[in-house]
């Protein structure tokens, strides 16, 4: 029962648009976790330096989520600096100090390595395998990657996603991986790989997903206030993986819905700086926002 | 009763990818009208010049397209020569020659001014007015427009706006009309101009339609072969205008379902060079697709 969620947790400096915050509370564990929070236990594995606000672990922690395997390191926290334009799709990153993430190496605690739900985030496929090892049985993992260990580590990566159940990617990162410019024959090639399923995210425009026999399309949530997109992959992957995790199902009914709760918590997330509205949401709020997604995307029959 | 679809008939010359034709049927009204047939009458108005091959308007006829608005003027064709890349996303213009287009002034038959529906295509807002004028009373005008003419006639084209009911147009258009970078702003703003309904065509990533009290998002039908993007939106548009016009209806269920009906005929579209397999489509093929874009929607309630 729960997640185990392996990533990043960070000090983003992000500027947009709409402003600019400094240090504040980031990295791909930590969207994530908060994200899944809502839907079921999550427990997290991850680095951060001696200087990381304690104030930031509470704040997970009141969200129920399990910070015991977040490992307290000599060194500074990784540090993320990045900017967006008024078209708030792409970040430019101005700045990447990885410190005490450069040499993460996950150690499952003995309670993680029985979870049956496992989100493997952006970080090194060895990596990503050596935490599949430290596993027992888990029923899914799910799995993303970048456009940076697709170009450095292409053989690990792929020795990895014949592992992994379910790929969460961008556009981008699908073409690349394929190395096939149609959205859907790089998906079926990377389905040829191992993973039964591949949910393409698209920012703004919605998220794609499919596998061996159907696809699923769900356009993104329409924001008239959009802050900072920060986040937003890992938030969607939360929603997406904590649903599937509390519905302990991956049927094709499942998936779908799971693929809209992901992305009602992406919509969440980009409405404010940093996790800062993902972190203050009820339940009762992400069920509302899934009936929109319902009244946005219904239409009749013949 | 009826379409009156007002725009180019071109001959256009195109280069992607996967080959190269030159000198085939195109233009907005072509596209549209071929679109459009298969839910209502269409009847054209459009200028071509001496060059123009009789098959092109015999095969217009074929599908009972009215081509008796086809004016027929002294010198050549209006020329298109376009060039896309592997993603398929935006044309790169490689030529243009107006030539008989470049003085076109619409003249409606007297059968023509008393259609219900009315599609504007993408031609100078003075000319668009100028057809509101002849036309009796229209149920239903819906329109095109092009960044060309937000950039050279902002003023008249917001006259134009003033009467229209429907404005079709891209992301990029759509923001560059309203200056204002937020999708769903831009819309809202453009709406106090006048439309009732804005759909946002999104190529690739679907089709956004905005009124006064909803949104309807739907995605592009996900395609593991386009040969030829060209002419997408005007099929889009022909779809989900003709949809309109056969139902006799513009609530929201029906402009949702015309919305997937024109998504239905630009997926079509874009499988084979030039509209060679939207003209040759059957009725059934259009609602199996249809029923696939419910299959690719659909997800179950909370």
């Amino acid at each position: 029962m729960g997640v185990l969620a392996v990533g990043s947790v960070a000090l983003d400096s992000v500027k947009t648009p709409f402003g600019r915050e400094e240090e504040i509370l980031g990295g791909s564990a930590t969207y994530f976790s908060i994200a899944a929070s809502y839907f079921t236990d999550v427990s997290i594995v991850a680095v951060v330096g001696e200087d990381f606000p304690a104030h930031h672990v509470a704040s997970l922690q009141k969200l129920g989520i399990d910070t015991s395997g977040l490992e307290r390191k000599p060194g500074k926290t990784f540090r993320w600096k990045g900017e967006y334009g008024f078209d708030l799709n792409t970040a430019r990153t101005l700045d990447t100090q990885l410190n005490v993430f450069s040499d993460f190496s996950p150690k499952l605690l003995a309670a993680q390595r029985t979870l049956d739900h496992l989100f493997l985030g952006n970080i090194d496929p060895d990596l990503q395998r050596n935490v599949l090892e430290q596993m027992e049985r888990p029923r899914v993992i799910a799995c993303d990657t970048m456009n940076y260990w697709i170009g450095k580590k292409p053989d690990s990566l792929r020795q990895t996603l014949a592992q992994v159940d379910i790929l969460l990617v961008n556009d981008a990162e699908t073409r690349q991986l394929a190395r096939e410019a149609n959205l859907v024959r790089a998906a079926r090639i990377i389905l040829g790989w191992g993973p039964k399923t591949i949910v393409i995210k698209r920012g703004e425009y919605g998220a794609l997903m499919i596998d061996g026999k159907s696809a699923f399309g769900a356009p993104a949530f329409p924001l008239e206030e959009v802050v900072d997109p920060t986040g937003a992959g890992d938030s969607f992957a939360g929603g997406f993986v904590g649903y599937l995790a509390a519905k302990r199902s991956c049927d094709q009914a499942a998936l779908r819905k799971a693929v809209v709760f992901g992305s009602v918590m992406a919509s969440f997330n980009v409405s404010e700086f940093g996790p800062r509205r993902l972190a203050a949401l009820t339940y009762a709020e992400i069920e509302a926002r899934f009936r929109e997604f319902r009244a946005l995307t219904h239409f009749e029959d013949l």
